[in-house]
């Protein structure tokens, strides 16, 4: 069995894991095992690679920023030149839609990320070098002094992998080696994307063990590997469970850790809304459920709109266009799994399917888009419950019965990724606008209006985050160049360092001549 | 009992406690209790400060940041009009030097801080607005929706005051309300503090629970309070001990808390250096050390020179100036004790005493300034316990046998505030210096060539930070405008927000005309 798996990537070469346990991915569409042993690594894998980590860590603070530029931009030619297979393998791992999905939104937002964060560390104003030139301070972020450990989830096998997803690409512009763990569920995927990566290293003149990738481990070495002392700081997007206890394990040993955890998005419907366009709100509102099986960090989970006529014929309008949807395949039989206790505990809860009781028939996890209605009284009896993350084509739409239980209801929520308000476009409906606004605003970290949640632009605006439990801290963003980039970094002050010992950055002379540099109380392109 | 007790601060008023237990502060001159009876609030009393900060948290949201500009820049007038009193009050209580120490370097430094803050506030650049015009997507750093608790050190009565330091001023900044807990050895000059706060919040217009002190609770009811649902976030300044019982409770429940535990601040002194100037650098050391009785967060408490002829010599100077040196009164029984504890420790584990043998007499709280040396070899044994802070006139040279050795010791370092290297000045110990500086650097939030840590400057480019366990995050500075406002406050995106409904700091205009904001990959102060 073991000579069989597949070699892990460690310190730059492709050798055998020292595991007796092996997994096989599984195709959802059939539910059947696909091709290709993958291993479970040993605790003995984990402390070579973070060894190795840690040489790299001090290698790439010796060359500084330029060879991982060149990795940043070569990396991605290299993947699209793969894009046939890249596409297929994770079709076959995820049955997420080869087009356009994988082919045309996927991998292209998945290369152009990867060139944000080249460009980011070529740049290198992300760094907030800070000069107090009366006093000699100086001062910029850079990269942690360690490994960081990557672990990604199912539902992007290409954007969100730990091997070359949004995180890796951030951890890696700010300086840091990489130590990725594939999600089980793509480990071919991940593979392909693996090899890549080190083709695109060795040319680009990174030190060896600046990526590694493991295919999988025990969850107990999991939480050995985020709190070691050789561990600089990890990132995980996937369920609140294991994020919690991943945060546990690093908060007890002071390790930084980044978590996306679950969101159940929110989204206010006011009353001139549905009054004024329900055709194209109901539309929209599907349609984001939908997308990828609902399998989104940022689905629309908890809609909450008026009980008036306007609102039941919105819910009706709903409940049409999730009838008429075609059951999805589901990414594992855990999402299934998840979805289907979601149901039985929304209805024991005293929540009404008015859609999706059917079972679908055929291989693999398929689901019906379920969607549930409540009172608002019935919401305020649990809050807590009613707004767990469902991942999959499932919503609850909460009727209140008027304005002061919408609020009550914001009132409620815990930290959320982002928070919609749509209104009728007249402004007629501003009162309640500015009444729900300042509730919602300190619960979510995106604050959207007359616009789903789903599509996360990777801009330097973006806000991939928001308060606790939907992440370890808001402050930060997972989406977007370079402020993805703060969370990898430590801030370094040089006080009365020596001028010629100082790192470019900081030095009187800008080091490319477009830096932005916060000099003396001003932004500028400036040398000193 | 009770009815004698000082009221406290509670939602913009002072009453009585619900306290049935009070505590008096100590003269560490004289050993002996002062007057003033303060309370040890009961829970009621913390639940009842929560809610009205949570209310407060909202107040202030809805008034933006101009009355907390005014009431940062009233607050420094009223405690200058107070200066005689305050400094009195700070001697009696801490036995620190009313001059220069209290009143020409501390409450100047108090001042200037909060004028900073103000200045911070009104200038609003720090909340890092983002704008992409193109996608329509803003972003911006905004309060945390909450009330932040605040929990003083010992050491520093006005600058790092619970009520009025730098996390106070800091996180108000930021726009969050403030629930302070004064250091149980400063509750005077804390009261007085408060009294000026209270008189500037009404004057400005702030909500009235703005700003709420209590002077003492139980260490559970602190642990309950920094894992409060209603609570933003937490800062905490003072021992490990204390410090790592806060932040496991903080990390449960997902609140952020900023710490600064300890430091032991090493200083490497190459070669070169006690070779060109023995007599400045010895000068240096001691004064360092000597400063504030050495209690002070960033004292060198760790020196590694080599054990060669100039190295030996040097620590006779060292030696010669700590015994010269009067003993020091200390700022608590805890303070002393904690000192006595590590002297017998360091004896045990084999560092040898050579200055500070004796008891002093006297009544208070005195010890005589305590030097140790010991071999490199001796320090390897065990990096761990050598490199504990010792809070108060106490350093530890450590002799290295050559610099591989020395750069062994580095690599054994675990995070600290500051790290000093002293070469001599024609460069002669470069290699030397490259040698250290990468390790170093990775280990400690400040790096200083030639310059004894102690004397944090408020300056932007600032860190007052450090890995962990010298601080719970390495991305975050305690001292310094705006880098200090960072910690308290959560990343706001607003996505396809209608213009109207934007904050001003992310409407097209930009709101004070000289405001920096991040504009399409470009810092300026131009309006869209």
């Amino acid at each position: 069995m073991r000579l069989r798996a597949f070699p892990i990537l460690v310190d730059g070469h492709w050798r055998p894991a020292g595991a007796a346990e092996t997994f096989r991915a599984v195709n959802p569409a059939t539910g059947e095992f696909l091709p290709g042993e993958y291993p479970i690594s040993p605790w003995t894998d984990i402390a070579e690679a973070l060894a190795a980590g840690a040489r790299a860590a001090s290698a790439l603070a010796a060359i500084g920023p330029e060879p991982v530029a060149r990795f940043l931009e070569l990396f991605p030619k290299l993947l699209e030149g793969r894009k046939e297979e890249l596409v297929a393998t994770a079709h076959l791992e995820t049955a997420l839609p080869s087009e356009p999905r994988l082919g045309s939104v996927e991998l292209p937002r998945l290369l152009d990320q990867l060139r944000q964060a080249a460009a980011a560390c070529r740049d290198r104003s992300w760094c907030r070098a800070t000069i107090d030139s009366k006093l000699n301070i100086r001062s910029m972020l850079g990269p942690l002094g360690g490994p960081v450990v990557i672990m990604g989830p199912n539902n992007f096998p290409f954007a969100y992998n730990a091997l070359g997803g949004g995180d890796f690409a951030s951890a890696l512009a700010a300086g840091n080696p990489i130590l990725a763990k594939s999600h089980p569920g793509h480990p071919s995927t991940t593979r392909i994307m693996a090899e890549a990566a080190l083709e695109a290293l060795d040319a680009a003149g990174l030190p060896s063990a600046s990526v590694q990738l493991l295919y999988h481990f025990a969850p107990e070495d999991g939480l050995r590997l985020v709190s070691h002392p050789s561990v600089a700081a990890a990132a995980f997007t996937g369920s609140r469970l294991s994020g919690m206890a991943l945060k546990e394990a690093a908060d007890r040993a002071g390790k930084p850790i980044y978590l996306e955890m679950s969101s159940a998005n929110p989204v206010f419907i006011l009353p001139g809304a549905p009054a004024e366009r329900p055709e194209e709100i109901a539309g929209e509102l599907s349609q984001s459920c939908m997308l990828a099986g609902g399998q989104m960090c940022t689905k629309p989970g908890l809609v909450v709109i008026l009980d008036d006529p306007a609102g039941r014929a919105f819910v009706n309008r709903v409940k049409s266009a999730f009838e008429g949807s075609e059951p999805v395949i589901l990414l594992s039989p855990k999402v299934l799994e998840g979805l289907r206790e979601a149901s039985a505990r929304l209805a024991r809860d005293g929540a009404e399917r008015i859609a999706g009781r059917r079972e679908p028939s055929g291989p693999g996890f398929r689901f019906s888009p379920t969607l549930f209605t409540l009172s608002g009284t019935g919401f305020l009896r649990d809050p807590a419950a009613f707004q767990v993350e469902s991942f999959g084509t499932f919503s609850l739409i909460v009727l209140a019965k008027d304005m002061a239980e919408m609020k009550e209801i914001a009132s409620c929520l815990e930290g959320h990724l982002t928070g919609s308000v749509y209104s009728h476009s007249d402004g007629r409906d501003d009162r309640e606008y500015d009444a729900i606004e300042p509730i919602l605003r300190t619960k979510v970290g995106r604050l959207l209006n007359d616009k789903m949640p789903t599509g996360v632009a990777v801009s330097p605006a973006m806000n991939h985050g928001g308060p606790y439990p939907a992440t370890g801290h808001p402050g930060f963003t997972a989406v977007g160049f370079p402020a993805a980039m703060f969370r990898f970094a430590a801030l370094r002050c040089y006080d009365h360092v020596r001028a010629d010992r100082l790192p470019p950055e900081l030095k009187d002379v800008n080091p490319t001549g477009t830096m932005w540099r916060f000099v003396d109380g001003e932004w500028t392109q400036r040398s000193l």
